[in-house]
């Protein structure tokens, strides 16, 4: 028994491999930033003998469990009901569970079900997290020198209920702030070759990279009594990890789970919203995605006029006005093509700034000119020339990170354009 | 202690949550495939003594113990030397391993060096697995009725290892087949609620529900000595479910975990490719969220023409041709804008039928006549009217959550109207 922190994943799903278990590899990071020692993760599906032993084999090693999945209404939704037959306590209402509950299917016009009533239920004795992204609390009981913290599957609704609910939970002493260092054009191992002197000799603040489908991140993490000396310790050893060489990769920086999760979306609705401009895209190979990750942050539409997906040449013609000679004579995938696209983008929203991607994201459609991985970007601001450039992304990497890079790629572009050169960092001066 | 295999995981890197556990969801989806269950999984980290212990904590729950990781030159990799003190065994050369790894290096010019070696290393008496893609051979033992198989970390050498040593190496006596029957229009706690008996009463095949974000899945599991009779028992349970009161609520069956994971997406571009349709679509709170999803799948250009993606009134009266006295008079989110918008997408592109999507996503821009959730869809077959209908999603959801069921939505309607009325479910008929 030591004071380390066991995950047991509950879920005939991850089981099966039906799901990856994103959770677990999520906490454990997360715990690790904390300081607190994770020595063991474990999944075991929707059985009730299985799960008692795993749980009473998980207590034998730590004292504190935090349980993920098995909240939900149906049969197979056990983790609660064992876990408080391990401990021995009932489970009882809870009267704040209920009325939100009551509220969230009177919102929604549905009926509630006996079944979900299960959801209401909690230890006796026990604290509960609510879910503001779904209808399953989080729920923790504490006895005998052991805690049991049982959160929700879903990721959307696990992460904020673990940073708002369990952060304070687990370390009621001192707050914990994390700031990120977001770099492209550099790989994890030559980050973690340069920094690992430093990674080394820093217990608080603690600095790690990490790698991402599309850059790598480096993430400074600090305790302290106050939320703003915790800050301000992670902006110091900010400016020593961009003194040991980052600087020149850094794109931007952000501090929450939500901003880093696509932080070249977030940095350009900052960088737009100062500057005052909106913007547009033509997307081919990325279909949509750029459009479709820069409205997914709120506010976005202040700063985004749309996105004209054109997925066939004469879409490309009808909507973006491209030539047909253009497209016969250079390619739908050339610089061409591009810049025209990135023209017509402009003509057919209230932009001041477009952006264009035309490329093969594979696996098919590669030829000798142009392998699978081949984008061409194009760059245009209202009443100035196009500008156009050719980037070969891994043709190895799946068509789905392709076109990751590509969405990624063409939106540091309009980052770097539009900050011109008031920052630091290559992609700043662009 | 029973014919089951245990995933046991070892790498520091997993435990610190600084890579996703991908191998384990991997192996589990392969060996559930297979008829062989899967009753743990466990994740340890490069310590001896843990270690040790996990091996032995799975052996006593299974016969069979699949070790990932921990199998590189580097002084950290154990898993090697833990399993063989496991079943007390020495380790010794293997030759062929030796010739391959020394050939790997002389052809990567490359210099071998002595903790190289120790990767041509096998179990006295035991069974040594080739990698044609990285310079770690796996390895297995059976001994006294326990068999241990070490495989390498990397996806990119286990699976391969797994498919080609591995599945022959367990010559499994079955298979396993599962059918997913995705439904709409339906809560979980519904679904299960109606099909509880059949769920308790079937065990193979076995039948249970999943809820995703925008639809509910049955999973039917059978285990036959073919596929084929798999397959035959999965569609008979199939037809019982939906006797159960399920026909009208079904959209869509899927057998892998790719389509599974966007049934919505896969099932059109299925019934699309079988019409010889395109589709487009307009989208304006969707955001590109239609476009990316159909694009993600990969032969989606032979059906899909582009997305005009229209995130403010300008650009909706300049790409779609939408009337400014139609946003004035009845607003953007209104059904005569999406009608507007669907026409606007056929004209702009080369598709045979277009949809459009106008909504409020929020969190803010929600009104009394017309609260967060609110979303307006306009569906148009070239030289017909455009139909159109109001849609009111849970105003509670996030942001993301009514994104992604308003694009699902869209692509139902497109799917309902390429289908006809050729096949069940109220979804086929609309």
């Amino acid at each position: 028994m030591n004071h380390s922190v066991e995950i047991l994943s509950v879920g005939t799903e991850l089981l099966l491999g039906d799901i990856v278990n994103t959770d677990a590899a999520y906490l454990a990071r997360r715990l690790s930033e904390m300081g607190i020692p994770v020595y063991r993760q474990s999944v075991v599906g929707d059985n009730a003998d299985r799960l008692l032993t795993a749980i009473d084999e998980a207590f034998s090693r730590s004292d504190t469990v935090i349980l993920t999945g098995g909240l939900g209404p149906t049969c197979d939704d056990i983790t609660k009901e064992i876990t408080a037959r391990y401990f021995g306590v009932d489970l009882m209402e809870d009267a704040e569970s209920l009325t939100r509950m009551q509220a969230y299917f009177a919102a929604a016009g549905r009926t509630m079900t006996e079944n979900n009533y299960k959801q209401c239920l909690t230890f006796e004795g026990g604290t509960v997290f609510q879910n503001d992204r779904g209808t399953a609390p989080g729920v923790a009981i504490r006895r005998d020198g052991k805690t049991a913290i049982l959160l929700p599957g879903p990721p959307s609704e696990l992460i904020p209920m673990f940073e708002n609910s369990v952060v304070p939970y687990l370390s009621p002493d001192g707050v914990m702030y994390s700031l990120n260092l977001h770099l492209t054009e550099i790989g994890e191992s030559a980050a973690e070759q340069i920094l690992r002197p430093l990674m080394e000799q820093s217990e608080n603040p603690t600095v790690a990279p990490y790698a991402g489908e599309d850059e790598v991140r480096i993430r400074i993490t600090a305790r302290a009594e106050s939320r703003a000396e915790a800050e301000r310790m992670c902006r110091e050893m900010k400016e020593t990890v961009l003194s040991y060489g980052m600087r020149d990769y850094l794109y931007a920086e952000t501090d929450t789970p939500e901003a880093a999760s696509d932080a070249a979306a977030h940095a350009l609705i900052g960088a737009l919203q100062k500057k005052g401009w909106r913007m547009a895209a033509a997307e081919s190979c990325t279909g949509g995605m750029i459009g479709n990750r820069i409205t997914a942050v709120s506010g976005a539409s202040e700063v985004f006029s749309g996105s004209m997906v054109t997925y066939t040449n004469e879409t490309k013609m009808r909507a973006l006005g491209v030539r047909e000679e253009t497209l016969s004579t250079y390619d739908a995938v050339s610089e061409e093509t591009a810049r025209e696209m990135a023209k017509g983008a402009l003509r057919m929203t209230d932009a001041d700034i477009a952006v264009s991607v035309t490329g093969i994201a594979g696996p098919g459609g590669g030829t000798e000119d142009r392998p699978v991985g081949t984008v061409c970007f194009g760059l245009c601001i209202r009443d100035e020339e196009p500008t156009s450039v050719t980037v070969h992304f891994n043709p190895r990497a799946s068509r789905e990170k392709i076109r990751r890079q590509a969405a990624s790629h063409a939106m540091r572009m309009v980052l770097g354009k539009v900050r011109g050169g008031e920052k630091e960092g290559k992609n700043y001066r662009k």
